[in-house]
C-alpha cells in the first residue's frame, strides 16, 4: 500500500512556486462556498513521524483564510476528557456547518499505536476499526466532509531526518522521546497503519496515501487533495434535496406495547412500604458510583401525562442536588443543529461519578423527528444502528445505562390532562401541542414499537413499564434503577 | 450582622404543611415566566457547614421544575479550568436567558476560605469583594438576577449537626474532614464572611440571611427569597425598553490617532533584514510559552483592509500550527446572544502555553455595536470599565495581552478596495458591508480614539500602528509581539 508513495515524487522550486497561486486562489474560493454551505469539514493529517505533518498544516493555514479553521493537535487527554467516554474529546471539537477543523492525531491514533505496541491484539484493533467506519459513515451522512491524508516516508528517511533535526539547535525541539521510541518501532507500525488505512478507506472518507520525502511536493499534494475533495462535496451539495415528509407508521396489532398489562397497580399499603425502601437503596447506590468509577444514565420517554416527571421526582429525591442533573430535551439551538444530532447528548455528557437523568432523549430522532417529517427516513431509519453504537461506547465506558418505556392508554392519557388543566400548578405542564401529538397517537405508539425492538440491547436495554397506575410505576421504575445500580456495581446483586 | 438569624424562627409541620402548596404553585408560575424572559436567575447558596445548603436546594428541586435548573457543586478545579482565570470556571456555567442555576460554592468561597486560613491579607481581600461587586453589577446589568442566600447557625448548633451527622450511619458520609477543620474556625469564618457579605451586599445582588436552624422554616425561606426576587424582577422587565439607537460621534480633531505619522515606511531592503528577524524571535519566544506557564493574547483591531489579516499571516508564520488559533470575531450565535457579551470570549479562551489571535474582538462591543445600534448607550459606556476588568482578569493569571490598532487613512483604503476587487484570489475579502462601513469613517475613528483612551492600560496597552506602508506595519508589530514576550517571559528585555 505504501508503495505508492515511495516512487520518487518530487517537485522543483520553480514547478512549486508556478502551482502554489492556482492552488491557492481555488482553495479560497473553495473555502468561501464552504461557509455558505450545510457542510462542515474534517480533515485528519496522519502518518509517520518525520513526515512533517506540522508543516505540511502550516502551509495550509498560510494558504486559506486561517479565520475559522480550527486546529486541534491531540495531545494527551485532559483529566475532564478522562472522565468520559474516549470519543468524547473528538465530538466536541467536531467543526459547525461552514467550517473545518484539522486534526493532528485523531480517533485513528490510540488504536494504531495500542496494537503496535502489543497492548491490544487483532481482534480488538478490528473492533476499533469496525467502529471507526460506523461513525465515520454517520459523519458523512451527517453533513461532516472527512479527508483523510497519511503522510508517508521510507524507514531510512526518517531515521535521517529524526537524525537532523535533533542535531539543528533551532529544530531540537521537534523531536522528542517518543518519536524515537515509535521509529524503532517503524515496520510494525507500517504493518498496522496498513490494516487500519485499508479497512477504514471507504467511498465516503478514502485514505490518501502523500510521498512525504519532498516537503514542496508533500504540501501541494495535502492541499490538491483537500481541494478536489471540497469541490466534489460542494458540488454535489448543489444538487436540491426534496424535504423531508411526515410519516406515520401504523402500529401491528398486537405489539409489545398493547400486550402490557396497564391493569397492573399497587395499593396505596405497599406502595409506601416498598417506595421509601427503594428510596434509599437508590440514594445509597448512586453514592457508591464515584468511588467505583461508574455513572448512570436513566432515559425515560413515553406519551405525554404518562408520569415520566413525577417517576423521575421520586428518583432524584433519594438523591443528592450535587450528583444528578434533570435534562429535558427539547428543539435543538442553532448551535446543536449545526452539528451531527448525537452532538448535543455527547456535549452534556456528565464526568464520572454521576447520575444524568433525560426526560425525552436521542430517540426523539426515531420518534418525534420521524412522525413531524423534521428529518428524512433515511436519517431515522440509520439512527437505530448509530444509537446502538453510542449506548455501546457509553458502556464500555463504564456508565450505566437504563432506559424506561412509560405505557398508559389513550383513556388515561384524557382523563390526566383534564386533571391537568383543572390543577393550578400543574397546568403549566399542559400546552396545545399535547393535544396535538396526542392526535397521532398510533403513529407514536408504532414508532415506540419498532424503537424498542431496533434498540433494546444487552447493554441498554428498554423496561417497559405500565404506567396506568402511578403507585405500580414509580416502584417499577424505582426497584428497577435499584436492581441495576446493584448488579451494575458489584457484578452480582 | 447574623444575629438577625439567631433569633429562634420557627415552623411547625403544619404551617409548613399548610404554606408549601401555595410557594410551590407560585415558583412553579414565575418560572414558567422565566422561562418566556430574558432573564438568567443565578441562584448563590452559600453559608456555614452543617447549616443545611445541600437539603434547601434539593428542596427547591423538588417544588420547582427541576428540568432546566442546573446545579452546579463547586469542587475542586478540573486542569482544564486551573489552566485558565479563577473566574473562567464560574463563567463557562453561566445560565443562559431563561433559565436558573443553582451554586453550590461560587466566586465567594476562595476569597472567604483564603482569607479565613490567612493565605491572604485584609487588603487582598477588600480586592476580591471589590472586583465581586464589579463583576455581579455587570451581570445584573446584563440580564442575570443574582439570588444570594446565606444560611446561618450558630457555632453551637453547627458542632452538634456535625456530630450527629457523624453518629448516624446513613449520613456519616456527609461530614468530612474538611467539615471539622472549618468548624473549628467558626469564629474566624463568622467575622469573614460578615465583612463579605456587608461588602458586596449591593441593590441589585442583595444577601440574604437565613436563619437555619429549623429545616422547615429554612427551605420555606430561601423558596420565598427566591421567589420574591424573581418576581419583582419579572415585573421590572415588563417595562418596555427603547430599542438602542446608533451613536455617530464625530471625532475631536487632533486626536491620538490622526496624530500617527503615516508616511512612516520602511523599504523592501530594511524589511528583508528585520521581518526574518523578528519571525525567528517570536518563534523561539512563543515555544517558551508553555514551560513558563504563560499563554498570549493578541487582538487586532483597525478599519478594513488595514491590513490585520496580512500582519496577522506574518505572525502565524512565525508559529507552530498547533500552538495557536486564529478567531475571526463576527456575530455571535444565538447561544452567545443569550449570555452577557463577554460571555462568549471567555469561552474560547485559550489553555496554557497557547497563543490566541483575535481578529477584531471584545472591542466590537465600543465600535461596531456602539455606532450601528446593537447595543443601548449605557451598554457600550460600561463596557469600557467592564472590558478592563476582563483584561486584567486575564493578565493577573499570567496571560500576555498586546492589543493593535492598525491605522490607515481613508484614501489608502479606497485604493486597497480597488485592488482586491480586482485581484482573484484577495476578492472574497471585500463586501457591500466594507463599503458601507467606510461612509461611516469618521464615526469608527472617533469610537476609537476613545476607546484607546479609555482600555489603553498599564496591564493590556493599545499599539497604534502606522499601517499606510505595510512594510513598516507588519515589522512593527512582529517586533512589538517579540519585545512584549521577551519582557513578560524573562522579567526584562
Amino acid at each position: 500500500m505504501f508503495e505508492t508513495a515511495e516512487v520518487g515524487n518530487r517537485l522543483s522550486k520553480e514547478a512549486y512556486k508556478a502551482q502554489v497561486p492556482e492552488v491557492r486562489a481555488a482553495l479560497l474560493e473553495a473555502q468561501k462556498a464552504l461557509a455558505q454551505s450545510g457542510l462542515a469539514v474534517v480533515v485528519h493529517i496522519g502518518g509517520v513521524e518525520g513526515a512533517g505533518k506540522t508543516e505540511a498544516v502550516n502551509h495550509l493555514l498560510e494558504w486559506m483564510d486561517a479565520r475559522g479553521i480550527e486546529i486541534h493537535a491531540m495531545g494527551d487527554p485532559t483529566d475532564e476528557e478522562r472522565e468520559r467516554p474516549p470519543m468524547w474529546r473528538f465530538w466536541r471539537r467536531l467543526p459547525p456547518k461552514g467550517r473545518m477543523a484539522i486534526f493532528l492525531g485523531s480517533w485513528y491514533t490510540d488504536p494504531i499505536v495500542n496494537r503496535a505496541f502489543g497492548k491490544t491484539d487483532e481482534a480488538e484493533l478490528d473492533r476499533d476499526l469496525e467502529r471507526i467506519s460506523a461513525f465515520e459513515h454517520m459523519l458523512s451522512a451527517e453533513g461532516v466532509l472527512l479527508v483523510k491524508c497519511w503522510l508517508h516516508i521510507t524507514k531510512d528517511l526518517q531515521h535521517d531526518r529524526l537524525k537532523k533535526l535533533s542535531k539543528d539547535p533551532l529544530q531540537s525541539w521537534r523531536v522528542t522521546k517518543r518519536d524515537w521510541r515509535f521509529a524503532k518501532r517503524y515496520d510494525t507500525f507500517r504493518r498496522v497503519s496498513e490494516t487500519a488505512l485499508m479497512r477504514t478507506s471507504t467511498a465516503e472518507a478514502p485514505w490518501h496515501i502523500v510521498e512525504a520525502a519532498d516537503p514542496r511536493y508533500r504540501d501541494l499534494q495535502v492541499a490538491r487533495i483537500l481541494l478536489k475533495a471540497l469541490n466534489e462535496r460542494l458540488e454535489a451539495a448543489k444538487t436540491p434535496v426534496a424535504p423531508a415528509k411526515p410519516d406515520r407508521p401504523k402500529p401491528p396489532v398486537p405489539n409489545i406495547i398493547r400486550s402490557l398489562d396497564l391493569t397492573r397497580s399497587l395499593s396505596d399499603k405497599a406502595y409506601d412500604k416498598r417506595l421509601p425502601k427503594a428510596t434509599a437503596e437508590v440514594g445509597l447506590l448512586t453514592r457508591r458510583l464515584y468511588e467505583k468509577k461508574r455513572s448512570l444514565i436513566l432515559v425515560f420517554e413515553g406519551p405525554d401525562a404518562a408520569g415520566k416527571g413525577g417517576a423521575i421526582r421520586r428518583l432524584t429525591a433519594a438523591m443528592d442536588a450535587r450528583n444528578y442533573r434533570h435534562i429535558a430535551v427539547s428543539a435543538p439551538t442553532e448551535e446543536e443543529r449545526a452539528h451531527p444530532y448525537l452532538w448535543r447528548f455527547w456535549r452534556n455528557l456528565p464526568r464520572l461519578g454521576r447520575v444524568t437523568i433525560y426526560d425525552r432523549s436521542w430517540y426523539g430522532r426515531v420518534l418525534v423527528e420521524r412522525i413531524e417529517g423534521f428529518c428524512h427516513h433515511e436519517e431515522w431509519e440509520r439512527a437505530y444502528t448509530e444509537i446502538n453504537a453510542f449506548e455501546e461506547e457509553l458502556t464500555d465506558f463504564g456508565i450505566l445505562l437504563v432506559k424506561f418505556w412509560l405505557a398508559i392508554s389513550p383513556q388515561e392519557q384524557l382523563r390526566r390532562f383534564k386533571e391537568r388543566e383543572e390543577t393550578p400548578y400543574k397546568t403549566y405542564k399542559i400546552t396545545a401541542e399535547d393535544w396535538r401529538n396526542r392526535s397521532k397517537w398510533n403513529a407514536y405508539e408504532a414508532a415506540a414499537v419498532q424503537m424498542v425492538e431496533r434498540t433494546s440491547t444487552s447493554w441498554a436495554p428498554w423496561i417497559l413499564v405500565e404506567a396506568e397506575d402511578k403507585n405500580h410505576a414509580r416502584v417499577k421504575v424505582l426497584e428497577t434503577v435499584a436492581e441495576h445500580l446493584s448488579k451494575g456495581l458489584h457484578g452480582k446483586r
